[in-house]
């Protein structure tokens, strides 16, 4: 094994501290607004949202990004701070101020992330003490609260860290995510926090993120609706002392895989963790003509309404799959197309097959379902994740606000 | 008023009959093979679903529509001869075969639709059997058996027609639509059939069909899948005796008003019998730069599982409407919105507003759920229509091969 998983979440990684503490943005008693923080400069790099609605943070943090330098994050879950106006970007630059002004260093080193309602004030009166809280409670040993305040729907806490050899010394990437509804390709994400102790200039951190994302996140669905906050941000301080990386050069290739696996894993966590979802929903789609076909496919199955209810209903009804891989855009010929549930092979060159309904339903019956989709015309393939649509989904937003 | 409402369906018009009978295609006493059948041969056209996996049916029906011309069309529910290879498209030939020769009309002058699962053979010696009860069955006032023997998973049997007057001469439009499932924009959509008794040729009523269909069918979105099946059909036979209607010519305009006019309220009665729905919800964008940008925005906020889910619960959560509209693809600035549920203003100037909860919960209390988006840019609007997410949606979902 290249990595070796580590426990610690964004304070794996040496040189960060984090926090979570109650402020009763939204709910009291309940950890709402998270602070990690590195203890020097840190590169840093961001993907966000391409929803042309975006929430204050978002747009703050694309504009501080540009320097390629931050030393913190500030997060509050229980309000997105999305359409607020001009008051959405003070709020959002006051709390960037509060935990600067509190950790003494530049209020431009502070990246601001928010989650929750759209459309309702920041509750700045309890916000801004809640920074305050979060600043004391700063500890090496953090990630886990951190990781905890920025849930809203979430029932699993995600968090995932690996460490692996670079030149001597030991490098570790570690992040934590939120997320589980809102969720679809195409968009940074739900929120995501990457810490590493690695050195690497900030572009090649930026190129890293980006191609991490792409394999990962953009990969995973919910319910087809791309938020107005995503975002993914990764720091990386360079304790680790190893040389720097950069683009090409050596430890790229593994510090770039580091980062991908950790963005897999949490971006799969979300995933299995869809509101109400009881099944992750894996959908590989191999030989496809060409990268976009596979990725376009293997998306909008694991996408397809139609066919996460019949996951949840454990009926085999591949029908669904290919239906929704012809609606992609993608590029195939139907009458090519194999399907497979699990092992059991389900269509043969478009059309149906004598399959063993048993077989076939005892994959279904499990919590991990892969479905694979071969297209039998060339050698690109793509992975997607989803879950499957329940009444829970329904119920859970049919009365989010309140 | 323009237009008088008729009854009768797709046998309102002159010159046509119609039948529907129980085949056992998928369900014993079950209404399941519909048949509309002209007196004389009549200018033909149809829009298609855009899906790259088209069902037999579909193929052969695009084949057959170069000429312009037919004189009926063979339905069957239960099964959707889809992803079938050849022998599905053997299937369809021999389900218009068989239909002719009882008929006493050409092969090629009989178009065929099917509806129902994916990926299962045809039981042709149950639909053959059927074809011949349903041309026994022929009559000037079967619309409404015929109606009743597509639908699927529908509640509600969906038939509507107008009459109007045309240089002395009584025109009329009628129209039967199935569709409660995988029902989304950009398709030509679920099943629709459309009669008419004008004298109209045809490629001005592929034009009047092609302009409706964009105003009507594909502004509907149930669950965001588009089908292998869907089709609109229409077929004119003259017997009016109105002088043929010729693009740009007299009645032109007001016979592709009509035949809007059936699509219209067809297409709303298929978003009002979504599966699982209890409520239609119609979304307005106006004063949009472009028809695309009103189109776009309308169509997602109509399609947003997020948003429908708030409906389904009552809950005026409308930073999810701004939110689908920002992800739509659509041109607009987010600072200028304002958002209205029925009466009641939501959001003003893409941001919040201290608005009368318990109003505007009486209006997503209603069967109707009216939401109008003004962009406050240019001129352009379209409305688009959709359903409430339930959990009888995902009961219906998760158990339809069963």
């Amino acid at each position: 094994m290249k990595f070796e998983v580590v426990p610690g979440g964004v304070t794996a990684a040496k040189g960060f501290k984090a926090s979570g503490v109650p402020a009763g943005v939204k709910y009291i008693g309940r950890k709402d607004i998270a602070l990690v923080c590195s203890d020097c400069l840190a590169a840093a790099a961001g993907v966000f949202t391409t929803n042309l609605v975006k929430a204050a943070p978002v747009l703050l943090n694309m504009e501080r990004l540009a320097s390629g330098k931050a030393r913190a994050i500030v997060v509050n879950s229980g309000n997105a701070n999305a359409c607020n106006g001009a008051r959405g970007m003070e709020d959002a630059l006051a709390m960037a101020r509060e935990a600067a002004g509190l950790l003494g260093i530049d209020a431009g080193e502070v990246l601001v992330a928010s989650t929750g309602v759209i459309g309702q004030p920041m509750p700045m009166d309890r916000v801004i003490p809640g920074i305050a809280a979060a600043v004391a409670a700063l500890s090496p040993s953090g990630g886990e609260d951190a990781a905890e305040a920025i849930m809203t729907t979430d029932i699993e806490l995600k968090q995932y860290a690996v460490s692996f050899e670079l030149g001597g010394r030991k490098v570790t990437v570690g992040g934590m995510a939120k997320g589980s509804g809102m969720i679809h390709p195409n968009m940074a994400t739900m929120l995501c926090f990457i810490t590493s102790d690695a050195a690497v200039s900030p572009a090649c951190l930026k190129e890293c993120l980006t191609c991490a994302v792409d394999r990962s996140f953009n990969m995973v669905t919910v319910d087809g609706d791309t938020s107005t906050n995503d975002m993914v941000l990764a720091l990386a301080n360079g304790e680790a002392g190893n040389d720097e990386i950069s683009t090409g050069g050596e430890g790229f290739d593994l510090f770039r895989e580091a980062l991908a696996e950790v963005c897999t894993s949490l971006a799969k966590s979300v995933a299995r963790d869809g509101e109400g979802a009881t099944k992750l929903i894996e959908v590989q789609v191999i030989n496809a003509a060409g990268d976009q076909d596979a990725r376009l496919a293997a998306r909008a199955v694991a996408a397809s309404s139609l066919f996460k209810a019949a996951v949840f209903g454990q009926d085999a009804n591949w029908g669904r799959a290919i239906c929704a891989a012809g609606y992609s855009g993608a590029r195939f010929n139907p009458a090519a197309v194999d399907i497979y549930l699990g092992d059991v092979q389900v269509a043969r060159d478009g059309g149906s097959l004598a399959f063993d309904e048993d077989a076939a339903a005892a994959v279904l019956a499990g919590k991990e379902v892969r479905v694979l989709i071969d297209f039998k015309e060339g050698d690109h393939w793509a992975t997607a994740w989803g879950c499957d649509l329940t009444y829970e989904y329904v119920k859970i937003n049919g009365s989010y606000r309140t």
